[in-house]
């Protein structure tokens, strides 16, 4: 069921032993919102933990610090930011039938819970909680200013994509304005590459490729690329988002070798050119301007498919 | 004489044939707070006309649009975001004695002027224009709120630096209410990359050195480069700004041949290193973290003495 905030902030504080779940390979969004709701709740005094099935990454330290959880039976199971059952990873057994709240902003999503509380027009995850802790009169301190700063940052490309809207400024101001160190924040999630990060740059820029007049471009990172540099997966993405930034390009496809035959596919566009329509049509989804899904084939087949979905989608554009 | 918002807005709203200057090479914020005033008072009935010793770059045509001067005898001058008489160029000699009203928010400001609105708490200029423009009871329509928030975004690097203030993000939110087109102009701004730019990038990428245990980066960028790809000044300094991005780098140098044995260097720098203190040492100055010297000599020379420098401030720090 779609309930609104109100009705979502009702829930929560009627409840306590609260699970917090963030998706896989959980990003500054889904954690900013799953620890800002934690140190949320429990400033309301409940008992509350955050979940995911994988580690926490070294990058969002300045965000959990040195949290342990807390070991409790789970009365109240709430996801933060997962769009899909299949985002929760091997915790998808032991929650992925359980879930009494949903607070997401995917259009894709399609996470089945007892409430819903989905806001698409939300920036971000963060955006929503933000709006959330006001609703239950959580008073945010420096953890959860920093916190949700980090989700509305990172979802945003810091505050440059077109899915910013007055109230995410808003809440970036009241977040600062509580203490969220933004500077330091934006500095290590916008500014800073590792030197293994840079070769892996370079190396995929070599693979650059343009088709459609100039209107796709794409590129290609080999299965071993990555490990050989030591980049992290979180730096990847922002290679992927690479392409698209080129004048003149609409969609920009990140091709990733995945070994047997796998390819994942991310795809960044704009000027109209709906990405989740073209990654549906391979069983993915996303959002209009960012969105994934996975093929199988060989690398020139998989691109050959790609960049034909894109071709049928810029002439929709075109003729819209 | 400093003055209030409040006055300069009662200054204003006393003249007439209002001339407004934005300094040379002009950026999105002395444009964005030139144009933001000459929509705003022209909205109050006043002759108003934006001057520059240069022109207005292409970049930014979609803030000032197919604008013309008009002919008017200035009766008060007002310079927007130019903290010194020299940044006005050949334009000095016309009004360089008669500036009526200077807003500005460099903490460098020294422009003589009857009246000074100072504001070096606000990121942008078009800051203190967007609560000059309020003042005045002026209502932003979309060609105001595009040039506000290009003034703001520019200035910040997308609300990314240290000086985004709580004002920065809510009316960054004003803005986008009143019609700016922030996703377009933040990716014109900043995810726009020219072909040109892209294999200049990788060129200068190619050339990347590391010193002092990976503290320090140098770049060198081969004369004939930027204009062999089309690549602009303003598209360089990005280039520029790479080396110190890399994580574990204090001091990022860049090398830009000039010819006949001159090499321009760009010096950027954190964790406490001040790269002003190593340009000095060549007759150069700026910032504690972006400087500037000039050096003569060849490539391996230049090179050679700059990294020593840095070495011993790097070494200073180190023991501070």
């Amino acid at each position: 069921m779609q309930i609104t905030v109100k009705q979502a902030g009702e829930l929560l504080l009627a409840h306590d032993n609260i699970v917090l779940l963030a998706h896989q390979k959980p990003d500054g969004d889904t954690l900013g919102s799953s620890f800002a709701l934690l140190y949320g709740l429990e400033q309301l005094g409940k008992t509350v933990r955050v979940e995911c099935c994988d580690g926490f990454p070294e990058r969002y330290a300045f965000l959990y610090g040195d949290y342990s959880p807390k070991a409790f039976a789970p009365e109240y199971v709430v996801t933060a930011d997962v769009a899909d059952l299949q985002l929760l990873g091997n915790l998808q057994e032991l929650y992925g039938h359980r879930v009494d709240l949903c607070i997401d902003h995917h259009i894709s999503n399609r996470l089945p819970a007892a409430n819903t509380l989905l806001d698409t027009s939300a920036a971000a995850t963060a955006q929503i909680v933000c709006g959330l802790l006001k609703e239950m009169g959580v008073v945010a301190d420096k953890a959860i200013a920093n916190a949700i700063f980090t989700g509305l940052s990172t979802d945003t490309g810091c505050f440059k994509y077109e899915n910013v809207t007055p109230e995410t400024h808003r809440y970036a101001a009241d977040m600062i304005e509580a203490g969220a160190e933004h500077g330091r924040i934006n500095k290590l999630m916008f500014d800073t590459m590792s030197k293994g990060r840079l070769e892996v740059d370079k190396l995929v820029t070599d693979t650059l490729e343009y088709y459609c007049n100039g209107e796709c471009a794409v590129i290609t990172i080999a299965e071993d690329l990555p490990r050989k540099y030591g980049v992290t997966d979180e730096e990847m993405d922002g290679i992927s988002a690479k392409p698209r930034r080129i004048q003149g390009v609409k969609a920009g496809v990140t091709i990733r070798e995945k070994g047997n035959g796998v390819f994942r596919i991310s795809l960044r566009s704009g000027d109209g050119v709906d990405a989740s329509r073209i990654c549906c049509e391979f069983g993915g989804g996303g959002h209009k301007n960012a969105a994934g899904c996975t093929l199988t084939g060989t690398l020139e087949m998989v691109k050959a498919k790609v960049v034909e979905e894109v071709e049928k989608e810029l002439e929709r554009v075109g003729q819209a």
